[in-house]
């Protein structure tokens, strides 16, 4: 058996059985070693920010990591992007990535780079193989790392010797798991005493906490002594609608993020950082909590954020705490001409199916369809992360292949959408249930609002240039069936209606421009 | 003034006029720049890696940088495939990337990655600007860095607060450039007795000395003394075609390379590495160079080349020999449906017009162009040089901007087109002059090839999955018209030849994709 047999067995045997790939000569071995292991469900993408995209999509839904499959250091540049966004939303990945054999790199072919410095800065382990013997451990020790909590980027470089040679100590089996991290007893009663304080307090949580079960447990502790829930802007997955606990999150803009969080005076971290402002502006703060404001931390990154939400709701005695949840609005869509983005929205909320996967890369479009879709049936709510647009179609295509009999609805501006375009191929070529929303306003809308708010002034001609995307203006149906997937533009509300509703009807992947 | 000010003013003092950008927020103020700098042309780019490739094109063929802007950490990552390539084209690059407000960095916001560590494997320069002030040496700083020989890339971080800050020292003089490094009289004696000594010798050229004059003067060197000229595998920039000196390039597969310098005892290098095979295979050599053959340098990268070449041809009392040069192949283009490789190339060779550029990034259909095209009139021909596909369609964008009299002709594999496929927008926008031919064979066709040369096996149907672009086949006619450029698709070599000699008597961007 050589290194890239025993590299997809260990990879097997540690629950790792989708493959995001996108192959060079250097990857050929692992290739071919797919033949022979059909339990590997391998699926290409034609660029690598759709592979390592796609990911992350699929982990944020199956809870388990997907493998990438990139091509040396270029290669694994095109991918960066990407796993910036799953780094910022703590997801899983064992990305792995083809080099020269070892022997040959001393040769600076043209192809050579510094593969591991690549990696670095976007991972959070990093190994080389050194022979086809270590593969199967190495590969092991890259599933362990990936699935340490809360989630990691983790990066295993093969060189194509170690793919090709024979390996005498064949596939790993999986390495134990670190569990996440138990929140001691001191730091719950602290919490706990601070929420009975009765000063403005404010729990702020990500991750398993946005969960439907960390919710209702954050719920009651909130119920139980008038403290406020929220989440950070972006998050990696969140469950709402009908029947879930609704949860806000800090708004995106300096001021109204200022003013969401005026008056608190103290925040308690669920699993999230300390929040701050997205971008630095001229005379504005970095952070949004006020100064007087402290900053606590219940559970960090890394520990049992669920069990610490569990014991702070015991020690608070709010276990049957009564708490609300979302009731499904069943008004129909409304109708006629006119689009905003609110009546679109509102279009969705009516028209969407129960357990839905939305992918929110909408940018400008964002806040607008997380209030509209509040109380939409239950659905998941996939975040822009790391601020690296590009995500939206690969997110998509990830989420879709991890949950095949649930409807994804990707909601995508236009600009983002443009970076990884090339993920509708694979929709197309998979089959997948994706129904993406392009907001075709021809703009780079956001750059627009934050030429005023860094105080640049305002914009002349050739500025504005630099966010106009109007020419030539993209025409989004026949990109989409380029690349085989059905494609339409609709200009009036009833149009999206009829659209939007016969996607939900049917299967496979659909895109509804919509001008806005 | 403020600190984008001085940069914009920096630059334009020092010659660099054109901008490729793709900018985000902490952008914004060069973006306002631009409207009180007209004198600078800023061109918007749809993705960061045709901005990078194109800025690439540009340089090669404007002989000097272009600058980019790119955004933060991510966006700096989508385009360093690209500048990987441009690095190994030696191609100078002034890459100007933003970042968050120097103060804002320490609150890790979502969009916050190691940016420095990001330029640094496919940089040869990187410096982070540290206050306003700075700016406009920083600028000035960074120009020489990629002017420095033969051609660097200089990245140059931008901290928002840098750009948006007043500046005391507004913008900076140009520095000093620095010269290429004459070559030794020694050197140049040592190799002129190597050539006189009747042993097979052969001098392997790049850079400048691959333009019409280098040569020739190479040219009447070989005439002299019996030694062969070739040039790498991939150079940034060939002049070729009629009334210009032929120069073969080595082969690209190991044993074609191996073969062609068999019984070479000297190989001397004018500008150029020593050659590496692009890729290890089992059992077969690194190098293409005989075992017992010498590798001297006359000049290396950074040397003046030309004047080597010139000095060494009065060494050996060579400038008035008399040396071939290439004869216009008049022939008509074949007829008839049939399409092959060889009938297709023979088509461009005859009805491409005078002064065209070839951009190749044909991959499995390159080699057959090059070779093709020798009789054609004289144009200039660059190279994929780094081997990371994804750069034909911005190289075309770049040099068509650099050259806006001169017909670009785009020699296009699919599969590596699809990288940055979005370049079609920016040659719609632009109204460039490049007409690009696709190869489309729906494979990633080299892939097949090295799959069994590198010893996997027959690749069974899930292999072979890994390398079929066929399922859905690409639509390139729609796609290339979803992006504003002419498109038609051709499965006749008659369609072909009606389609390229309409492309050629007209002018802006059309896009032919080839049944092959």
């Amino acid at each position: 058996m050589n290194g890239a047999d025993a590299l997809v067995k260990t990879l097997l045997a540690a629950g790792v059985d989708t493959c995001f790939a996108n192959p060079g000569t250097s990857e050929m071995h692992f290739v071919a070693a797919l033949d022979r292991e059909p339990a590997m469900a391998c699926v290409l993408c034609l660029f690598e920010g759709v592979a390592t995209g796609a990911a992350d999509g699929y982990a944020r839904m199956a809870d388990k990591p997907a493998a990438t499959l990139l091509h040396l250091g270029p290669g694994l540049a095109n991918g960066l992007a990407n796993l910036h966004n799953a780094k910022r939303a703590r997801t899983p990945i064992v990305n792995i990535v083809g080099d020269h054999a070892t022997y040959h790199r001393v040769h600076d072919a043209p192809l050579t780079a510094d593969v591991e410095g690549t990696a670095r800065p976007y991972s959070d382990w990093v190994r080389t193989a050194r022979t086809a013997h270590d593969v199967g451990p190495d590969g092991a020790a890259a599933v362990a790392a990936a699935l340490q909590p809360p989630g990691r980027i983790a990066t295993l470089i093969l060189p194509a010797d170690t793919a090709w040679s024979d390996s005498a100590r064949g596939p790993a089996a999986p390495e134990p798991l670190e569990a996440p991290r138990p929140v001691p007893t001191e730091r719950v009663e602290a919490m706990a005493a601070l929420l009975r304080g009765g000063e403005p307090c404010a729990l702020l949580i990500t991750g398993k906490g946005l969960r439907a079960h960390g919710l209702e447990t954050a719920a009651r502790i909130a119920a139980a002594t008038g403290c406020r829930i929220m989440a950070p802007v972006n998050n990696g997955r969140i469950e709402r609608g009908a029947g879930r606990v609704p949860i806000d999150r800090l708004p995106y803009p300096v001021d109204e993020a200022v003013a969401y969080l005026a008056g608190l005076r103290h925040l308690i971290l669920v699993g999230a950082p300390a929040p701050a402002i997205f971008f630095a502006y001229p005379g504005k703060p970095s952070l949004p909590t006020p100064p007087d404001c402290g900053i606590h931390t219940l559970a960090a990154p890394g520990d049992d954020t669920v069990a610490a939400l569990e014991a702070l709701e015991a020690a608070l005695g709010a276990r049957s705490q009564a708490m609300e949840v979302v009731r499904r609005n069943p008004a129909p869509p409304p109708q006629g001409a006119s689009i905003t983005l609110e009546r679109l929205a509102d279009s969705v909320r009516a028209l969407l199916p129960d357990s839905a996967i939305l992918i929110d890369e909408g940018i400008s479009a964002s806040a607008t369809f997380y209030a509209g879709l509040r109380e939409a049936p239950a659905h998941d709510w996939l975040h822009l992360t790391g601020g690296s647009i590009g995500i939206g179609l690969p997110l998509a295509t990830g989420a879709a292949i991890a949950c095949r009999n649930r409807k994804v609805v990707c909601l995508q501006a236009d600009g983002s959408a443009l970076y990884t375009v090339q993920a509708l191929w694979t929709m197309a070529r998979e089959n997948l249930d994706v129904t993406t929303l392009i907001f075709d306003n021809r703009t780079y809308a956001t750059l627009i609002g934050e030429l005023a708010k860094v105080g640049a002034g305002n914009a002349g001609r050739r500025a504005l240039d630099m966010m106009s995307l109007d020419r030539p203006a993209i025409g989004w149906a026949e990109l989409a069936r380029s690349f085989g997937v059905e494609g339409t533009r609709v200009d009036t509300l009833d149009g999206f209606n009829a659209a939007f509703r016969s996607a939900m009807a049917d299967r496979g992947p659909k895109l509804i421009a919509v001008a806005v």
